[in-house]
Protein backbone atom coordinates (compact mmCIF):
# COMPACT_ATOMS: atom_id res chain seq x y z
CA UNK A 1 0.00 0.00 0.00
CA UNK A 2 1.53 3.18 -0.78
CA UNK A 3 0.45 6.19 1.11
CA UNK A 4 -0.31 9.74 -0.75
CA UNK A 5 -0.75 13.22 0.65
CA UNK A 6 -2.49 15.04 -1.92
CA UNK A 7 -1.43 19.08 -1.83
CA UNK A 8 -3.76 21.54 -4.37
CA UNK A 9 -6.96 21.49 -5.71
CA UNK A 10 -7.46 22.40 -9.18
CA UNK A 11 -8.18 20.12 -11.76
CA UNK A 12 -5.58 18.00 -11.61
CA UNK A 13 -5.41 17.38 -7.96
CA UNK A 14 -9.39 16.32 -8.35
CA UNK A 15 -8.82 14.12 -10.83
CA UNK A 16 -6.11 12.13 -9.05
CA UNK A 17 -7.83 12.47 -6.16
CA UNK A 18 -10.66 10.64 -7.31
CA UNK A 19 -7.90 8.47 -9.43
CA UNK A 20 -5.92 7.32 -6.15
CA UNK A 21 -9.27 6.65 -3.94
CA UNK A 22 -10.51 4.38 -6.51
CA UNK A 23 -7.10 2.78 -6.58
CA UNK A 24 -6.63 -0.02 -4.56
CA UNK A 25 -2.97 -0.37 -3.54
CA UNK A 26 -3.07 3.48 -2.66
CA UNK A 27 -4.04 5.30 0.60
CA UNK A 28 -4.67 9.07 0.31
CA UNK A 29 -3.63 9.91 3.77
CA UNK A 30 -4.42 13.50 3.89
CA UNK A 31 -5.22 16.05 1.49
CA UNK A 32 -4.16 19.36 2.34
CA UNK A 33 -5.34 22.94 0.51
CA UNK A 34 -4.48 26.46 1.02
CA UNK A 35 -8.06 26.98 1.62
CA UNK A 36 -10.37 24.27 3.04
CA UNK A 37 -13.45 25.59 1.26
CA UNK A 38 -12.02 24.24 -2.25
CA UNK A 39 -12.18 20.44 -0.89
CA UNK A 40 -14.63 20.83 1.70
CA UNK A 41 -17.09 18.14 -0.01
CA UNK A 42 -14.48 15.57 0.72
CA UNK A 43 -14.04 16.15 4.18
CA UNK A 44 -16.52 13.18 4.76
CA UNK A 45 -13.68 10.64 2.89
CA UNK A 46 -10.40 12.08 3.77
CA UNK A 47 -8.14 13.52 6.23
CA UNK A 48 -8.50 17.19 4.84
CA UNK A 49 -5.82 20.43 6.40
CA UNK A 50 -5.03 24.04 5.54
CA UNK A 51 -2.10 23.56 7.57
CA UNK A 52 1.05 22.49 6.51
CA UNK A 53 2.19 22.12 9.96
CA UNK A 54 -0.06 19.33 10.32
CA UNK A 55 1.14 17.30 7.74
CA UNK A 56 1.01 14.14 8.12
CA UNK A 57 3.76 11.34 7.51
CA UNK A 58 3.17 9.45 3.95
CA UNK A 59 5.50 7.53 1.26
CA UNK A 60 4.75 10.47 -1.20
CA UNK A 61 3.58 14.18 -1.69
CA UNK A 62 2.21 15.06 -4.65
CA UNK A 63 1.92 18.62 -5.18
CA UNK A 64 -0.71 19.29 -7.92
CA UNK A 65 -0.52 22.94 -7.64
CA UNK A 66 -0.21 25.64 -10.28
CA UNK A 67 3.60 25.90 -11.85
CA UNK A 68 4.08 29.47 -10.16
CA UNK A 69 3.24 27.81 -6.81
CA UNK A 70 5.15 25.00 -6.89
CA UNK A 71 8.39 25.96 -5.79
CA UNK A 72 7.72 28.12 -2.69
CA UNK A 73 5.27 25.28 -1.45
CA UNK A 74 7.98 22.97 -1.63
CA UNK A 75 10.47 25.14 0.39
CA UNK A 76 7.50 25.61 2.81
CA UNK A 77 7.17 22.29 3.66
CA UNK A 78 8.10 21.32 6.97
CA UNK A 79 10.15 18.07 6.67
CA UNK A 80 13.17 16.75 4.90
CA UNK A 81 14.15 13.38 2.85
CA UNK A 82 10.98 12.26 2.02
CA UNK A 83 9.30 11.64 -1.78
CA UNK A 84 8.26 15.11 -3.00
CA UNK A 85 6.58 15.00 -6.58
CA UNK A 86 5.06 17.53 -8.64
CA UNK A 87 2.89 17.07 -11.57
CA UNK A 88 3.68 19.78 -14.08
CA UNK A 89 4.28 19.32 -17.53
CA UNK A 90 6.84 22.60 -17.81
CA UNK A 91 8.21 23.27 -14.65
CA UNK A 92 12.03 21.36 -14.32
CA UNK A 93 12.37 18.64 -11.65
CA UNK A 94 14.99 20.92 -9.72
CA UNK A 95 12.35 23.60 -9.01
CA UNK A 96 11.09 21.86 -5.96
CA UNK A 97 13.38 21.90 -3.04
CA UNK A 98 16.49 19.63 -2.61
CA UNK A 99 15.41 19.28 1.09
CA UNK A 100 13.45 16.46 -0.17
CA UNK A 101 13.96 13.51 -2.58
CA UNK A 102 12.48 15.63 -5.75
CA UNK A 103 10.35 13.65 -8.41
CA UNK A 104 7.50 14.57 -11.39
CA UNK A 105 4.43 12.65 -11.92
CA UNK A 106 3.12 14.36 -14.79
CA UNK A 107 -0.03 12.74 -15.77
CA UNK A 108 -0.08 13.83 -19.79
CA UNK A 109 -4.18 14.75 -19.94
CA UNK A 110 -6.93 17.51 -20.64
CA UNK A 111 -8.49 17.74 -17.44
CA UNK A 112 -12.05 19.89 -16.98
CA UNK A 113 -13.43 20.53 -14.16
CA UNK A 114 -16.84 18.94 -15.53
CA UNK A 115 -15.65 16.08 -17.55
CA UNK A 116 -15.02 12.75 -16.83
CA UNK A 117 -11.76 11.22 -17.63
CA UNK A 118 -10.42 7.29 -18.00
CA UNK A 119 -7.17 7.03 -16.42
CA UNK A 120 -6.41 3.92 -17.71
CA UNK A 121 -5.95 5.73 -21.11
CA UNK A 122 -3.84 8.89 -19.35
CA UNK A 123 0.11 8.60 -20.10
CA UNK A 124 1.99 9.52 -16.82
CA UNK A 125 5.40 10.86 -17.55
CA UNK A 126 7.58 10.05 -14.26
CA UNK A 127 11.25 11.78 -13.22
CA UNK A 128 13.25 11.09 -9.82
CA UNK A 129 16.94 10.38 -9.07
CA UNK A 130 16.78 6.99 -7.14
CA UNK A 131 15.66 3.89 -8.97
CA UNK A 132 13.51 3.15 -5.50
CA UNK A 133 11.61 6.41 -6.18
CA UNK A 134 10.84 5.62 -10.07
CA UNK A 135 9.62 2.14 -8.52
CA UNK A 136 6.98 4.03 -6.14
CA UNK A 137 6.13 6.74 -9.02
CA UNK A 138 5.24 3.38 -11.61
CA UNK A 139 3.32 2.12 -8.59
CA UNK A 140 1.26 4.65 -8.51
CA UNK A 141 0.68 5.25 -12.43
CA UNK A 142 0.23 1.17 -12.08
CA UNK A 143 -2.64 1.48 -9.22
CA UNK A 144 -4.22 3.77 -11.37
CA UNK A 145 -4.33 1.88 -14.42
CA UNK A 146 -1.93 3.65 -16.43
CA UNK A 147 1.23 3.66 -18.66
CA UNK A 148 4.13 5.49 -17.36
CA UNK A 149 7.40 6.79 -19.52
CA UNK A 150 10.63 7.96 -17.95
CA UNK A 151 10.73 11.05 -19.29
CA UNK A 152 13.67 14.12 -18.91
CA UNK A 153 12.70 17.58 -17.49
CA UNK A 154 13.58 19.17 -21.53
CA UNK A 155 11.93 15.90 -23.12
CA UNK A 156 8.73 16.61 -21.04
CA UNK A 157 8.64 20.19 -21.81
CA UNK A 158 8.84 19.44 -25.14
CA UNK A 159 5.81 17.34 -24.62
CA UNK A 160 4.17 19.94 -22.92
CA UNK A 161 4.63 22.44 -25.99
CA UNK A 162 3.56 19.58 -28.23
CA UNK A 163 0.54 18.98 -26.02
CA UNK A 164 -0.56 23.14 -26.69
CA UNK A 165 -0.72 21.92 -30.09
CA UNK A 166 -2.48 18.67 -30.23
CA UNK A 167 -4.74 20.25 -27.34
CA UNK A 168 -5.03 23.73 -27.16
CA UNK A 169 -4.55 25.03 -30.47
CA UNK A 170 -6.52 22.03 -31.71
CA UNK A 171 -9.47 23.43 -29.45
CA UNK A 172 -9.50 27.04 -31.05
CA UNK A 173 -9.60 25.48 -34.41
CA UNK A 174 -13.16 23.72 -33.27
CA UNK A 175 -13.52 27.30 -31.81
CA UNK A 176 -13.18 28.79 -35.29
CA UNK A 177 -15.35 26.16 -36.56
CA UNK A 178 -17.90 27.09 -34.29
CA UNK A 179 -17.87 30.95 -34.91
CA UNK A 180 -18.49 30.18 -38.66
CA UNK A 181 -21.01 27.84 -38.63
CA UNK A 182 -22.49 30.74 -36.16
CA UNK A 183 -22.26 33.42 -38.50
CA UNK A 184 -24.14 31.70 -40.96
CA UNK A 185 -26.44 29.72 -39.00
CA UNK A 186 -25.48 26.45 -39.22
CA UNK A 187 -25.53 23.79 -36.47
CA UNK A 188 -22.18 23.40 -35.15
CA UNK A 189 -23.58 19.63 -34.83
CA UNK A 190 -22.80 18.82 -38.77
CA UNK A 191 -19.32 19.16 -37.81
CA UNK A 192 -19.02 17.06 -34.60
CA UNK A 193 -18.80 13.39 -36.54
CA UNK A 194 -15.47 15.37 -38.65
CA UNK A 195 -14.13 16.19 -35.40
CA UNK A 196 -14.35 12.79 -34.01
CA UNK A 197 -13.00 11.05 -37.23
CA UNK A 198 -10.07 13.35 -37.41
CA UNK A 199 -8.90 12.23 -34.18
CA UNK A 200 -9.88 8.97 -35.00
CA UNK A 201 -7.78 8.29 -38.13
CA UNK A 202 -4.91 9.21 -35.59
CA UNK A 203 -5.22 5.61 -33.35
CA UNK A 204 -3.87 3.40 -36.60
CA UNK A 205 -2.40 5.88 -38.49
CA UNK A 206 0.26 9.23 -38.94
CA UNK A 207 -0.84 12.78 -38.97
CA UNK A 208 1.47 12.54 -42.17
CA UNK A 209 -0.34 9.62 -43.88
CA UNK A 210 -4.07 11.10 -42.43
CA UNK A 211 -4.04 14.32 -44.07
CA UNK A 212 -6.14 15.58 -46.96
CA UNK A 213 -7.60 18.92 -48.16
CA UNK A 214 -7.07 21.79 -50.99
CA UNK A 215 -3.89 22.70 -49.12
CA UNK A 216 -2.30 18.73 -49.55
CA UNK A 217 -3.85 18.76 -52.91
CA UNK A 218 -2.40 22.44 -53.74
CA UNK A 219 -5.64 23.20 -54.62
CA UNK A 220 -4.99 26.44 -55.76
CA UNK A 221 -9.07 27.47 -56.66
CA UNK A 222 -10.45 26.17 -53.53
CA UNK A 223 -8.04 28.23 -51.57
CA UNK A 224 -8.59 31.35 -52.98
CA UNK A 225 -12.38 30.64 -52.42
CA UNK A 226 -12.07 30.05 -49.16
CA UNK A 227 -9.81 33.29 -48.38
CA UNK A 228 -12.38 35.29 -50.13
CA UNK A 229 -14.67 33.89 -48.11
CA UNK A 230 -13.33 34.52 -44.69
CA UNK A 231 -14.45 37.75 -43.34
CA UNK A 232 -12.49 37.76 -39.90
CA UNK A 233 -8.37 38.63 -40.57
CA UNK A 234 -7.16 36.56 -37.97
CA UNK A 235 -9.19 33.72 -39.32
CA UNK A 236 -7.77 34.28 -42.92
CA UNK A 237 -4.08 34.67 -41.00
CA UNK A 238 -4.52 31.14 -39.40
CA UNK A 239 -5.65 30.06 -42.84
CA UNK A 240 -2.95 30.94 -44.67
CA UNK A 241 0.11 30.05 -42.12
CA UNK A 242 -1.56 26.44 -42.02
CA UNK A 243 -2.00 25.80 -45.66
CA UNK A 244 1.42 27.32 -45.81
CA UNK A 245 2.51 24.52 -43.47
CA UNK A 246 0.65 21.49 -44.75
CA UNK A 247 1.98 22.41 -48.40
CA UNK A 248 5.68 22.71 -47.47
CA UNK A 249 5.47 19.47 -45.15
CA UNK A 250 3.36 17.91 -48.25
CA UNK A 251 6.16 18.94 -50.41
CA UNK A 252 3.83 21.37 -52.19
CA UNK A 253 4.93 25.07 -52.96
CA UNK B 1 -35.91 0.96 -54.43
CA UNK B 2 -33.80 3.72 -55.71
CA UNK B 3 -31.43 3.08 -59.01
CA UNK B 4 -28.22 4.77 -58.71
CA UNK B 5 -25.05 5.45 -61.37
CA UNK B 6 -22.00 6.62 -59.40
CA UNK B 7 -19.77 8.18 -61.44
CA UNK B 8 -16.19 8.52 -60.41
CA UNK B 9 -13.75 6.35 -58.52
CA UNK B 10 -11.80 8.66 -55.67
CA UNK B 11 -11.93 8.10 -52.45
CA UNK B 12 -15.22 10.00 -51.63
CA UNK B 13 -16.95 7.42 -54.59
CA UNK B 14 -15.36 4.35 -53.31
CA UNK B 15 -16.88 4.99 -50.29
CA UNK B 16 -20.22 5.74 -51.72
CA UNK B 17 -20.17 3.10 -53.44
CA UNK B 18 -19.33 0.52 -50.65
CA UNK B 19 -22.17 1.69 -48.43
CA UNK B 20 -24.77 2.23 -51.66
CA UNK B 21 -23.78 -1.79 -52.58
CA UNK B 22 -24.34 -2.57 -48.54
CA UNK B 23 -27.88 -0.75 -48.31
CA UNK B 24 -31.36 -1.95 -48.83
CA UNK B 25 -33.52 0.21 -50.49
CA UNK B 26 -30.77 1.00 -53.09
CA UNK B 27 -29.51 -0.24 -56.61
CA UNK B 28 -25.99 0.59 -57.94
CA UNK B 29 -27.12 0.39 -61.48
CA UNK B 30 -23.67 0.90 -62.71
CA UNK B 31 -20.29 2.65 -62.29
CA UNK B 32 -18.65 4.85 -64.68
CA UNK B 33 -15.09 5.48 -64.49
CA UNK B 34 -13.18 7.74 -67.12
CA UNK B 35 -10.81 4.52 -67.04
CA UNK B 36 -11.62 1.04 -66.08
CA UNK B 37 -8.54 -0.04 -64.14
CA UNK B 38 -8.87 2.19 -60.74
CA UNK B 39 -12.85 -0.12 -60.62
CA UNK B 40 -11.98 -3.06 -62.16
CA UNK B 41 -11.71 -4.63 -58.98
CA UNK B 42 -15.47 -4.38 -58.77
CA UNK B 43 -16.34 -5.78 -62.30
CA UNK B 44 -17.95 -9.15 -60.40
CA UNK B 45 -20.12 -6.72 -58.24
CA UNK B 46 -21.64 -3.68 -60.66
CA UNK B 47 -22.09 -2.78 -64.49
CA UNK B 48 -18.95 -0.64 -65.20
CA UNK B 49 -18.41 1.46 -68.10
CA UNK B 50 -15.83 3.97 -68.81
CA UNK B 51 -18.18 5.05 -71.98
CA UNK B 52 -20.59 7.97 -70.87
CA UNK B 53 -22.72 6.61 -74.16
CA UNK B 54 -23.30 3.64 -72.45
CA UNK B 55 -24.56 5.23 -69.01
CA UNK B 56 -27.70 3.41 -68.47
CA UNK B 57 -31.06 5.27 -67.34
CA UNK B 58 -31.15 4.96 -63.11
CA UNK B 59 -33.37 7.43 -60.54
CA UNK B 60 -30.18 9.30 -59.84
CA UNK B 61 -26.43 10.34 -61.22
CA UNK B 62 -24.10 10.96 -58.57
CA UNK B 63 -20.93 12.30 -59.72
CA UNK B 64 -18.14 11.73 -57.48
CA UNK B 65 -15.42 13.36 -59.16
CA UNK B 66 -12.71 16.52 -58.44
CA UNK B 67 -14.54 19.67 -58.31
CA UNK B 68 -12.65 20.67 -61.18
CA UNK B 69 -14.29 17.82 -63.36
CA UNK B 70 -17.65 18.52 -61.75
CA UNK B 71 -18.73 21.57 -64.76
CA UNK B 72 -17.34 19.33 -67.83
CA UNK B 73 -18.79 15.83 -66.90
CA UNK B 74 -22.01 17.65 -66.56
CA UNK B 75 -22.20 19.19 -69.79
CA UNK B 76 -20.83 15.92 -71.36
CA UNK B 77 -23.65 13.85 -70.05
CA UNK B 78 -25.51 12.40 -72.78
CA UNK B 79 -29.36 12.30 -71.52
CA UNK B 80 -31.37 15.31 -70.24
CA UNK B 81 -34.17 16.52 -67.46
CA UNK B 82 -32.24 13.38 -65.32
CA UNK B 83 -31.44 14.13 -61.64
CA UNK B 84 -28.00 14.88 -61.59
CA UNK B 85 -25.78 15.50 -58.26
CA UNK B 86 -22.15 16.70 -57.58
CA UNK B 87 -20.53 15.49 -53.86
CA UNK B 88 -18.83 18.48 -53.66
CA UNK B 89 -18.16 20.78 -50.41
CA UNK B 90 -17.15 23.77 -52.22
CA UNK B 91 -18.78 23.50 -55.98
CA UNK B 92 -21.86 25.66 -56.39
CA UNK B 93 -25.16 23.33 -57.20
CA UNK B 94 -25.45 25.54 -60.38
CA UNK B 95 -21.97 24.66 -62.08
CA UNK B 96 -24.04 21.34 -62.90
CA UNK B 97 -25.17 21.34 -66.73
CA UNK B 98 -29.04 22.57 -66.11
CA UNK B 99 -30.13 20.46 -68.72
CA UNK B 100 -30.47 18.07 -66.06
CA UNK B 101 -32.00 18.59 -62.95
CA UNK B 102 -29.48 19.32 -60.74
CA UNK B 103 -28.68 18.47 -56.90
CA UNK B 104 -25.86 18.14 -54.31
CA UNK B 105 -25.36 15.56 -52.14
CA UNK B 106 -22.19 16.40 -49.85
CA UNK B 107 -21.10 13.36 -46.97
CA UNK B 108 -19.25 15.90 -44.65
CA UNK B 109 -16.35 13.59 -43.70
CA UNK B 110 -12.96 13.07 -44.18
CA UNK B 111 -12.48 9.64 -46.42
CA UNK B 112 -9.13 8.33 -47.01
CA UNK B 113 -8.46 5.27 -48.92
CA UNK B 114 -7.44 3.15 -46.38
CA UNK B 115 -9.39 4.07 -43.74
CA UNK B 116 -13.04 2.87 -42.97
CA UNK B 117 -15.78 5.43 -42.36
CA UNK B 118 -18.79 4.64 -40.29
CA UNK B 119 -21.37 6.01 -42.70
CA UNK B 120 -23.99 6.08 -40.40
CA UNK B 121 -22.34 9.12 -38.33
CA UNK B 122 -21.89 11.04 -41.80
CA UNK B 123 -23.84 13.96 -41.78
CA UNK B 124 -25.38 14.45 -45.66
CA UNK B 125 -25.75 18.17 -46.86
CA UNK B 126 -28.18 18.06 -49.49
CA UNK B 127 -29.76 20.61 -51.98
CA UNK B 128 -31.99 20.48 -54.98
CA UNK B 129 -34.31 22.50 -56.41
CA UNK B 130 -37.68 20.05 -56.73
CA UNK B 131 -39.64 18.75 -53.55
CA UNK B 132 -39.52 14.94 -54.86
CA UNK B 133 -35.90 15.33 -55.66
CA UNK B 134 -35.28 15.95 -51.84
CA UNK B 135 -37.22 13.49 -51.35
CA UNK B 136 -34.40 11.08 -53.56
CA UNK B 137 -31.81 12.42 -52.05
CA UNK B 138 -33.26 12.36 -48.42
CA UNK B 139 -34.27 8.54 -48.84
CA UNK B 140 -30.67 7.80 -50.17
CA UNK B 141 -28.82 9.15 -46.89
CA UNK B 142 -31.79 7.77 -44.98
CA UNK B 143 -31.10 4.04 -46.30
CA UNK B 144 -27.12 4.45 -45.45
CA UNK B 145 -27.87 5.30 -42.11
CA UNK B 146 -27.19 9.04 -42.34
CA UNK B 147 -28.74 12.22 -41.16
CA UNK B 148 -29.51 14.44 -44.01
CA UNK B 149 -29.71 18.28 -43.92
CA UNK B 150 -30.85 20.86 -46.14
CA UNK B 151 -28.25 23.10 -47.11
CA UNK B 152 -28.15 25.71 -49.63
CA UNK B 153 -24.74 26.37 -51.55
CA UNK B 154 -23.56 29.09 -49.71
CA UNK B 155 -23.94 27.68 -45.97
CA UNK B 156 -22.64 24.35 -48.30
CA UNK B 157 -19.33 26.27 -49.04
CA UNK B 158 -18.91 27.85 -45.28
CA UNK B 159 -19.36 24.81 -43.64
CA UNK B 160 -16.71 23.23 -46.44
CA UNK B 161 -14.42 25.89 -44.50
CA UNK B 162 -14.93 25.29 -41.19
CA UNK B 163 -14.08 21.42 -41.96
CA UNK B 164 -10.90 22.41 -43.40
CA UNK B 165 -9.83 24.27 -40.06
CA UNK B 166 -11.60 21.68 -37.89
CA UNK B 167 -9.96 18.63 -40.60
CA UNK B 168 -6.89 19.42 -41.98
CA UNK B 169 -5.61 22.07 -39.68
CA UNK B 170 -6.36 19.90 -36.68
CA UNK B 171 -4.75 17.39 -38.73
CA UNK B 172 -1.61 19.32 -39.50
CA UNK B 173 -1.16 20.53 -35.79
CA UNK B 174 -1.20 16.78 -34.91
CA UNK B 175 1.59 16.22 -37.76
CA UNK B 176 3.57 19.50 -35.90
CA UNK B 177 3.26 17.43 -32.11
CA UNK B 178 4.49 14.50 -34.10
CA UNK B 179 7.65 16.40 -35.44
CA UNK B 180 8.59 17.79 -31.76
CA UNK B 181 8.38 14.24 -30.42
CA UNK B 182 10.52 13.30 -33.42
CA UNK B 183 13.15 16.07 -33.03
CA UNK B 184 13.42 14.79 -29.20
CA UNK B 185 12.96 11.15 -29.46
CA UNK B 186 9.82 10.93 -27.91
CA UNK B 187 7.11 8.45 -28.93
CA UNK B 188 4.19 9.94 -30.44
CA UNK B 189 2.31 7.58 -28.65
CA UNK B 190 2.45 9.52 -25.34
CA UNK B 191 0.27 12.07 -27.42
CA UNK B 192 -2.55 10.07 -29.07
CA UNK B 193 -4.80 9.54 -25.81
CA UNK B 194 -4.68 13.65 -24.72
CA UNK B 195 -5.71 13.86 -28.79
CA UNK B 196 -8.49 11.64 -28.59
CA UNK B 197 -9.93 13.06 -25.39
CA UNK B 198 -9.39 16.74 -26.70
CA UNK B 199 -12.26 15.37 -29.58
CA UNK B 200 -14.27 13.53 -27.31
CA UNK B 201 -15.23 16.64 -24.73
CA UNK B 202 -16.36 18.25 -28.10
CA UNK B 203 -19.11 15.73 -27.96
CA UNK B 204 -20.70 17.26 -24.95
CA UNK B 205 -19.66 20.12 -24.24
CA UNK B 206 -18.17 23.67 -26.31
CA UNK B 207 -15.05 24.43 -27.77
CA UNK B 208 -15.39 27.58 -25.73
CA UNK B 209 -16.19 25.67 -22.41
CA UNK B 210 -13.47 22.59 -23.35
CA UNK B 211 -10.73 25.44 -23.38
CA UNK B 212 -7.77 24.98 -20.65
CA UNK B 213 -4.05 25.79 -21.36
CA UNK B 214 -1.59 28.92 -20.73
CA UNK B 215 -3.09 30.87 -23.66
CA UNK B 216 -6.62 30.82 -21.59
CA UNK B 217 -4.89 31.38 -18.69
CA UNK B 218 -2.85 34.26 -20.45
CA UNK B 219 -0.09 32.53 -18.21
CA UNK B 220 2.70 34.78 -20.23
CA UNK B 221 5.44 32.66 -17.88
CA UNK B 222 4.84 29.49 -19.92
CA UNK B 223 4.19 30.72 -23.09
CA UNK B 224 7.21 32.76 -23.18
CA UNK B 225 8.97 29.80 -21.98
CA UNK B 226 7.52 28.16 -25.31
CA UNK B 227 8.56 30.37 -27.14
CA UNK B 228 11.99 29.92 -26.19
CA UNK B 229 11.72 26.11 -27.08
CA UNK B 230 10.55 26.35 -30.69
CA UNK B 231 13.22 26.29 -33.32
CA UNK B 232 11.05 26.38 -36.02
CA UNK B 233 9.98 29.65 -37.37
CA UNK B 234 6.86 28.08 -38.89
CA UNK B 235 5.69 26.67 -35.66
CA UNK B 236 6.73 29.56 -33.60
CA UNK B 237 4.45 31.98 -36.03
CA UNK B 238 1.48 29.58 -35.18
CA UNK B 239 2.13 29.16 -31.86
CA UNK B 240 2.03 33.05 -31.64
CA UNK B 241 -1.14 33.39 -34.22
CA UNK B 242 -3.21 30.58 -31.96
CA UNK B 243 -2.73 31.98 -28.84
CA UNK B 244 -3.45 35.65 -29.37
CA UNK B 245 -6.65 34.03 -31.19
CA UNK B 246 -7.50 32.12 -27.74
CA UNK B 247 -6.60 34.94 -25.83
CA UNK B 248 -8.99 36.84 -27.85
CA UNK B 249 -11.60 34.17 -27.14
CA UNK B 250 -11.25 34.42 -23.47
CA UNK B 251 -10.69 37.73 -23.07
CA UNK B 252 -7.42 38.40 -22.15
CA UNK B 253 -4.81 40.35 -23.85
Amino acid sequence: MISVVLLGAGNVATHLYKAFSKAEGISVTQWYNRTLASISSYTNEVDTTDSLSELKEADIYILAVSDDSISQLSKDLPFKNRLVAHTSGSVSMHDLDKKNQIAVFYPLQTFSKDTDVNFSEVPICIEAHQKENFKVLKNIAKAVGCKSHKIYTDQRQELHLAAVFVNNFTNQLYRIGHEICETKNIEFDILRPLIQETAKKIKDISPYMAQTGPAKRNDKKTIKRHLKLIENEEHKAIYKLLTTSIKKTHGQR
